[in-house]
């Protein structure tokens, strides 16, 4: 399994449009845009952007519509990251192997960095090169999976549980808003670019959940076997929060053999695809694979 | 000078509609919901949705797809003072008559809270009963807004000011970004639903940045002259975190002559209309004269 070669053009290609989209360091307020810029540039695995190209590629969609998306699934990440890092949340100081905004800047400037950030990604998809349908289609699903509703729901049940033991249908529900909704709809924007109709839309979310669900199973995974400086950030925190996690409620051996189950999932979505899912096939494999 | 009888209706209106648009209290995670709840109803002078509107009604839009922007910016007004009131930020306890939302419930709460609302107001206009064109107009004059090159940088231009001594300028480049922007996007969302022209557009925002300006004004003569009681959160804060303000700069009989100037600049701007504006005529009054 190597990683498709797209994956380097789309985040480079990413990368420029993040730095364009981002207020100027050199402008006031410039310690709100220094945060913002540290938060976001020069890091991450650029997951959901990846899948934003990858199923636009699959719809055959032009690459050029894929940016705003792109961006905007990154920018909404990069927000919640900075936001549950704060000393009020999970209090981590290590991101991306950089000190967190609260650490480098301060809490007032985090705060307000994270809101900005899920600001502007509103605003360049309301201003992105598009359709004003495929605009306001975009937003509807990014602002339902970023939400109450997705991602922020998610992490409210995620602290309302720290401490206490979940059963699997908690923990899966947990997940499937806490990180399983951007997942999602990142590959549901780049199918919309492509135009795709609600069969494809369904079968697309079946693979975005799967991957989802790996994602979070394989963390669970890292955060015992990797060390710090492999993934970046704190290593051994889930154990040391009491949190409930995969291998705690499966074993080691149960997750592993969860993350197979969802391995074929995955294949079985993309089965009726010829090659232009092969860039979703091999995100899948990294989803499953990754050291960190 | 009497408020205008309409605006009790407006208020009636939008009560239920947000009531409406927010999770319920009795669906999971509850505690969210309930701060998010705690945040919006049952408070607030709702100023920002009864300026959109009051411009809606000057370009005769209709009154029903008014609801969405008069919502989505008090769900934006409400998140911002979530986040403002945290202990890193402005540390407040009191907001509205009651306990603010890291008090009433908890720091992490209010954090999440706070993002879910600004989330929740751009997917109330990305699925709002209008065309997409419109929609994707109101997205992006809402979310430029309040990001970084809005309220959010003024609220960190602020920050960085405290405790130093601002010039004038300076002080009126921050409110215009911490209070101004949105109070010009309310004013430019209720003429956008009436397919107001540029010039028109133009001449209303004149009025809004006087009306933003002049609310500042007022809102640092009441931290002075008013107690705690009346304005439903704790006054003289100003003077106690050293701030700068306009009674400080201009003293306090110059601070009551720029509000009569931007009583002026208000009247003039809405002069080329006749009864169709009495409603913005009426919150330049509130805003002017406003006890609380």
């Amino acid at each position: 399994m190597a990683a498709d070669p797209r994956f380097a053009t789309w985040a480079n290609a990413l990368e420029d449009h993040l730095d364009q989209a981002l207020p100027p360091a050199g402008a006031a307020p410039q310690r709100l845009h220094a945060a913002m810029r540290h938060a976001v540039l020069g890091g991450g695995k650029r997951m959901r952007a990846l899948l934003v190209y990858a199923s636009g590629t699959l719809l055959q969609a032009d690459e050029t519509a894929l940016h705003a998306p792109a961006i905007a699934v990154e920018l909404i990440h990069a927000y919640s990251l900075v936001h549950d890092d704060l000393p009020a949340m999970d209090d981590d100081d290590l991101r991306r192997g950089k000190p967190t905004v609260h650490i480098a800047f301060d809490e007032a400037t985090a705060i307000l960095a994270g809101d900005a950030l899920q600001t502007l990604a509103f605003e360049r998809l309301a201003t992105a090169d598009a359709t004003a349908t495929l605009r306001v289609d975009w937003l509807a699903t990014l602002a339902q999976a970023s939400g109450a509703a997705g991602m922020c729901g998610g992490q409210a049940l995620d602290i309302d549980a720290t401490g206490s033991q979940q059963s699997l249908d908690d923990l899966q529900r947990m997940h499937a808003l806490k990180t399983g909704a951007l997942i999602r709809a990142a590959v549901r924007m780049g199918a919309l670019a492509g135009g795709a109709d609600a069969a494809t839309l369904t079968r697309l979310d079946g693979f975005a959940d799967a991957l989802g669900l790996a994602f979070q199973v394989r963390d669970d995974i890292l955060d015992i076997e990797a060390s710090s400086a492999q993934l970046g950030k704190t290593a051994g925190k889930d154990v040391a929060q009491a949190k409930s996690t995969y291998p705690a409620l499966l074993g080691m051996d149960g997750a592993k053999a969860k993350l197979a189950e969802l391995d074929a999932l995955m294949r079985q979505a993309l089965a009726p695809y010829d090659g232009r899912a092969d860039a979703l096939r091999a995100l899948g494999d990294l989803a499953i694979h990754r050291m960190h």
